[in-house]
């Protein structure tokens, strides 16, 4: 394909895209295609000559479109938001374009310093202590775009590991492969399932606490998890805190987390991977006090802020316990700039890496400060709007407090398997897509805000979709 | 930003990126700048109001562009290919325009079901055995989308632990931990860093074996450092074969690690990150000879078969190790057709995903299977070219045997500080850029054939760049 075919190309695709993002309301919210659709659809092996791309684009509504759940659509409620925009998708285009592999400075000094500043803009815009920013804290702490906040949530586990293996090591003499094997780490009930895995990939302990009505781990729940596991001959080293669980978007209390830790030595991890992006507005920073007490922090900007995945966004207090943890010299990979600049290789899982930081410098300018935190705090209005309506109208409950845009609710009074019923009766009517959780063993339908296209009508058609089921199943009362 | 400006941006940045590829020509490959240029280029914080994207492309070059070291450029011939192509820039702002977060079926069931496909499509344009296939192993095996090797290496070991954890747990009741301390992986200690890095971050032993003067694990090197950890209690369960190193593009020899590892229960990776391309090609396929003995294979479509980062394509011949290692449920994450198929998170290290077989689809098909496999032969025969312009002037040495698209060479008679002063040279003068090994001790400089622009000119100007500056530096003999 030539620069000619390409634009022409691009263009198409362009078109595509537009028509289908601003008409995305018109398309069903969750496909319905069957397992293995798919592959009947289209050739079982490479073509020998090269196609036309005017036919790979005739292919996207037959073979793709019925296969996809659009996440975009203002009516899909599941999960938690993934972000995208048309800037970023610029910015990607940028990206691909000059496909340099970032896994050190020297193989493009713009991948990695681009990335630097980044995020420094983005610490500065949630007001994050100035340890965590590389221009304040002189190099030593600093930003850094991984993958997912599940990576972060490892990678941090891992730095944590390897810190406390050595400092084991050096006072009791004890070998790598024990030691590991008495690691302990914690986190809540409520953590994502990566927090689990981190802990598994890790080979060392991860303890789930229980919460308390507030869905919180108490002070006395973690101080005791620890001098238990202590006088068992464990060694505790990590703590992962959540800052707006999937489950309930409820936030663990990390001044308890903070003073623990530091005071028993583990490292902690903040994973604000969908709610740290409200930390843009000054009014929900009250949220993340005891911040400043946390070894690691992160949130992802392509949940709620505009950017497209993979862009989660990762500060450390100490790059060099990241350092320590994965830097393995070759030859090949040395340049005269080494020890003056991050090789981002070492700040991370993969060896390779993209120039992603370029999304975030495309968003971050063309929408500004106020028209993020505009994005922000519309979606949580919306979602107190719509608990309005539920609670207006009088057989549902909320069933956990609604910070962010996530309302969880059920049917008062109906059990269990009652409200699963609804659940799956209204996702089945095709409308809107939600997914459930468990709130102290009670079944919650979780009716997330996720589409930038998501509006006031969404809520009321939301709303309409579970009275009426509710009225279909139960009656109107 | 609404439709019509992205479409305005998005033709501007085509315009851009076709300015910036075909006229990559005349840039300079290497950048030049000072650690810490971009800071003082850029404010250092978000703006308040969002800017015109016009803003955004002026900055490019000012900003950006000075900073990039040009990995399409025909003169890049450091590391290994990264590569890039229109098709899959255009097929990436479809992924990011669907933004979906492929962590199980059901979040878009198009996102899993092309990436099965298009997995087995490659692994039969790679004649692959049919066990990595899922279509020929009924799913019991099949391919993933990794984001890059690195990741791929520690997957697979990750899974091997988690194997050999339950076999050894129900042979010995010894415990995790203990296990963990005494299992051992073995590699070359020509394979990349990031092997040795999925060692230490899965916790366990890796050791880079002494290689023979092919740089290559010899069968009796291996079997003795199994015996010999075994007859010290080690537990040894993985290794790890590279098609294709980085420092020289050795192979190893596959029916030699195969078999030990068939025989000692050992889980075998095969590590072909860039080499593997070549095996769309029928007369390079000698070199996978014993791959039906792996358990496991990766290559990156990213590196060169014209894919943009982050394509890193893996199969597994039973991808039940991969989800009893990964797997963790949750309420909110089940689905309908949970067990007839395959949920991606259950593969993988992060827990988001996004579209990624879309660039295959697209690249697959408007290339085809001949361009491909032309792309592989003109880099190879271009290398082959550049070997011959060194031999005939007679100077130089290749130090090892050329079989890819990567020469590796040195002056004949001159120490290891003259090599090392001729390849400073060459880069200093800024038109070509390699970067350097060692083989057996010995410096030598790689020379990569990286970019779809690199010609026939093209290794006439490089062997011109090393010939003037061996005579400048060392006369004419």
């Amino acid at each position: 394909m030539d620069a000619e075919g390409f634009k022409e190309f691009g263009t198409e695709m362009m078109n595509f895209i537009t028509e289908y993002l601003e008409g995305i309301r018109e398309r069903k919210v969750l496909s319905s295609v069957k397992p293995g659709y798919l592959r009947e659809l289209i050739p079982t092996e490479v073509p020998e000559e090269g196609e036309k791309w005017q036919d790979v684009m005739k292919d996207l509504e037959r073979v793709i479109m019925p296969g996809v759940s659009h996440w975009q659509h203002p009516q899909f409620h599941a999960y938690l938001a993934a972000a995208n925009s048309y800037p970023s998708i610029v910015a990607d285009m940028l990206c691909g374009a000059i496909a340099c592999t970032g896994f050190s400075w020297i193989t493009s000094p713009a991948c990695t310093e681009l990335e630097i500043v980044m995020m420094d803009w983005l610490g500065k815009l949630l007001e994050l202590p100035s340890k965590f920013l590389s221009c304040e804290s002189n190099g030593v702490g600093g930003g850094v775009i991984q993958g997912a906040a599940s990576e972060a949530t490892f990678v941090a586990l891992l730095a944590a590991r390897a810190q406390a293996i050595r400092r084991i090591k050096s006072e009791t003499g004890l070998d790598d492969g024990y030691i590991i094997g008495k690691l302990v780490a914690y986190t809540s009930d409520q953590s994502h399932t990566s927090v689990e895995k981190a802990g598994r990939l890790g080979g060392v302990k991860m303890r789930l606490l229980p919460t308390d009505e507030h869905l919180q781990v108490t002070l006395e729940v973690l101080m005791n998890a620890i001098t238990e596991d202590k006088s068992k001959g464990l060694f505790p080293f990590y703590a992962v805190a959540t800052s707006g669980t999937t489950n309930t978007c409820a936030f663990d209390d990390l001044e308890v987390f903070g003073d623990i830790c530091r005071q028993e030595n583990l490292w902690l991890h903040v994973d604000a991977a969908y709610a740290g992006a409200a930390f843009a507005c000054e009014e929900f920073r009250y949220l993340m006090k005891g911040i400043d007490k946390a070894h690691s922090f992160n949130f992802n900007p392509h949940k709620w802020m505009l950017t497209n995945f993979d862009c989660s966004a990762m500060w450390v207090d100490n790059a060099k316990e990241l350092e320590q943890t994965f830097e393995i010299d070759a030859i090949y990979l040395r340049h005269h700039a080494q020890g003056q600049v991050p090789d981002y290789r070492n700040w991370q899982i993969p060896f390779g890496r993209r120039f992603r930081s370029l999304k975030l410098w495309f968003v971050l300018r063309i929408y500004g400060k106020k028209a993020i935190q505009e994005h922000i705090r519309t979606h949580i209005a919306l979602a107190h709007e719509f608990e309005q309506l539920l609670l207006k109208d009088g057989r549902f409950e909320i069933v956990a407090p609604v910070l962010m845009g996530l309302v969880c609710f059920r049917l008062k009074n109906r059990s269990n398997e009652e409200n699963e019923t609804l659940l799956k009766t209204v996702v089945e009517r095709g409308k809107i897509y939600v997914v459930p959780t468990k709130v102290h063993g009670k079944y919650a339908i979780r009716f997330a805000i996720c589409s930038k296209f998501t509006a006031s009508v969404d809520m009321a058609i939301g709303f309409q979709e579970f009275s009426a089921a509710a009225s279909d199943l139960f009656g109107k009362m």
